[in-house]
């Protein structure tokens, strides 16, 4: 009698499997497969035969982990990369970022720095992230063309903007796109209030009562500068940390973006109310903004996930780099090399960030039944060579460009480099419009 | 009556000529030429018409710069590669490294060691490295081979190793290799003592006193963290870098790498004595060391230069990623964005390491009659653009695999990736080998 082969739509053989739960896990010479959209199957490489695939994959030099989640970013903010370099937040904001935006925003801005972002970073590895911007409306529609997950966070300030009015404006236009996307396999539309110092306290309080009542997540840029809390204790006589907890925006569905200053009641506080942190460390860096206690907040059991900010502060959106250098602050800053480990900054890079914005139960790791949002690695150059230890390698010393293939829901996205939803040089063609388009701005005004 | 036009060997026409003298400058559509080994014009690309050349190379969307020159490392460790991560420094030499080189280290392992680097640093765009390891007559011959330009240290120790039996013997060995490649174009041989705590003070004084008589330069690990610091104070009674300038160690040939921890009074000493710092941003932070105080040593008049240290400590050898490194680590340390702009960054990567080595007249910028050390770079893909700063876009979102072609002397090392006189399938085969080997005897011991 016959055997019943189960059957399975994909079949990835690779020398290196992680599945990132549990922590430091490395499968050698195992397999992966999809089943209309999601990991129906981790198996030793040896019995793959007993799956019966319509397409199968060979990548014995390759390591499959989870695609990494990019927790904080402006996606369309890409069209200013290296734009201004070498300036701090706020004179880099106000004097240069904020001016072009309310000169050169619009649909088409976004429409284009966007697909240069997911570019970008379907390219290095990424298959989620969280955006923070004007018109996310477009950004939704450009992440489903491009076949990635992210998590939009419609903008909220007190000020006017090429796509809002005030604060009320922001949040219903906001609420309508969740409206709209309600049943998105890929999206999650939640708030994103931009920070303490740009919404008023009463806006505050109504994300907050909405939040609650619609069970919906809030990111926001918290604690990112010394100068922010310092500010706030003068006008209000309270850090923001306390000022959003007294709101009641500071509980499980809150991402607090940044948190370079933190007290050890802080940290308590984030804990308790089962808070995520996300950490941009190149983008503090570059700003000299300061260094978020990352191995203090893990120790006081808060989830901490990371990000690259916008490629205007970084200046790229590789979460390999960011991995790398994330670990390498932590152990500087906390001065100890055995602090931020490199299976524990793969972890921020998937399932924590997966956790940060409440998809810890379809993402973050391979697991039967996940989607399946994968990502092959390519070991079998000489830079990957010897190859002692595969997560080391991985966060200590791999290049974005070693990322050959990624899946999001099953779906390939990229395979052997080339982008299969994005046309590579339309893409850059719309990029250097606008660079010349901004330039010539800058030059006559 | 006909023009006798100027016959080159080589003419490269670029996108951006970065000749790094003057700091900043960017000559766009410009092209290089190279007659005998050297530099002969830096033109318009409009006048390149005026040149006859054997050989002509277009690249509109590459920068052409001079070849990176990483300053302090140990290529043959390479082979150690994630071997022993998550460290601190003492245990991670004492524990793992030092055991496992008393074990394997020898000819062989130099050879596969040393040539593995070589491939990694020519593919990411370095051109001239300086190295402090056992067995520098191997390393010398694999560079000659490779067509690099290099430094290299002869390691002095009070302990044997497979290279020496004591501070004498590694002195004799290390000038007689010296005597070997008195003549040689791309190689020079100079003294590269472990650092105070590996070196008695008599063998210190010897180096001194032959140091200054062959006018050679001495390379030296030197306040690499707090504790070699506290521990000299509590032997000695003074600071290690103190013992040094009172034996006379430390002068304009000197090489002082690491310098986490500096007082003023001794950045001042260095300023007048002339000394060179060597920064390694990523060790530092991976072994949680500490941070070089590299914006105070630069406005104190100290020339800093940089290097990636080994693979086993970074863990790569991408000077493209230690210059970003040093940039980020330097505004966040000094908390001053504008602390180490880009091109300050490039420059440290370039001439100031030229400087570092004693070898400013012949590398480290684009100069008509400069050695012909040059790289071009790639920045024609999504991830370089807009291209409004092509310094910025360097320094700060350029990946090593963007370095398409280096020449070292003239001679053309790497051709769109590929290295022209390192056979890149036996150099990893060999690093395998080593893994292999090395995985084997972790296992057994």
């Amino acid at each position: 009698m016959g055997r019943i082969m189960q059957k399975v739509d994909t079949l990835i053989i690779t020398g290196w499997v992680i599945p990132v739960l549990p922590e430091g896990e490395v499968l050698e010479n195992h397999a992966v497969a999809i089943t209309a959209g999601r990991i129906s199957a981790i198996l030793p490489a040896s019995r793959a035969g007993e799956l019966e695939a319509a397409e199968t994959l060979e990548m014995p030099e390759h390591a499959l982990l989870p695609g990494l989640v990019n927790c904080h970013g402006h996606a369309a903010m890409s069209l200013l990369r290296g734009y201004a370099d070498d300036l701090a937040l706020m004179p880099w904001l106000t004097q240069h970022v904020w001016p072009l935006e309310s000169q050169h925003v619009s649909e088409e801005f976004v429409q284009d720095g966007v697909n240069l972002a997911l570019a970008e970073m379907l390219r290095s590895g990424t298959t989620c992230f969280s955006d923070m911007y004007f018109f996310p409306n477009i950004t939704a529609e450009m992440c489903l063309q491009a076949g990635m997950r992210a998590q939009i966070t419609f903008p909220v300030f007190d000020f006017p903007s090429a796509w809002g009015t005030d604060a009320d404006d922001y949040i219903s236009k906001g609420l309508t796109l969740r409206d709209d996307y309600k049943h998105s396999e890929l999206l999650s539309i939640v708030f994103g209030p931009h920070s303490p110092y740009t919404v008023s306290r009463q806006a505050l309080e109504k994300i907050a009562m909405l939040a609650a009542e619609l069970d919906l997540p809030v990111h926001i840029h918290l604690h990112e500068t010394a100068a922010e809390v310092t500010d706030a204790v003068a006008l209000n006589g309270e850090r923001p940390l306390q000022t959003l907890a007294d709101i009641g925006l500071i509980g499980p569905r809150t991402q607090c973006v940044h948190m370079t200053e933190l007290e050890q009641t802080e940290m308590e506080l984030l804990a308790v109310a089962g808070a995520s942190v996300i950490h941009c460390p190149e983008s503090n860096m570059k700003l000299a903004s300061g260094s978020c206690p990352v191995a203090e907040l893990q120790a006081a059991g808060v989830n901490v996930a990371l990000g690259t900010d916008s490629a205007a502060s970084n200046n790229d959106l590789n979460m390999f780099g960011e991995m790398r250098t994330a670990a390498l602050l932590a152990k500087l800053s906390s001065a100890d090399a055995t602090a931020l480990p490199a299976a524990r900054a793969l972890s921020m890079a998937t399932i924590c960030g997966a956790r940060a914005i409440g998809m810890q139960d379809q993402i973050g790791s391979l697991e039967i039944g996940k989607q399946a949002d994968l990502i092959a690695v390519d070991l079998s150059g000489l830079e990957s060579q010897p190859l002692y230890n595969v997560i080391s390698q991985l966060v200590y010393a791999t290049h974005a460009s070693q990322v050959t293939h990624s899946w999001v829901a099953g779906r390939n996205v990229m395979s052997e480099r080339l982008l299969t939803a994005l046309d590579a040089e339309t893409v850059k063609a719309r990029a250097q419009h606008w660079g010349e388009r901004i330039s010539a701005g800058r030059k006559t005004s």
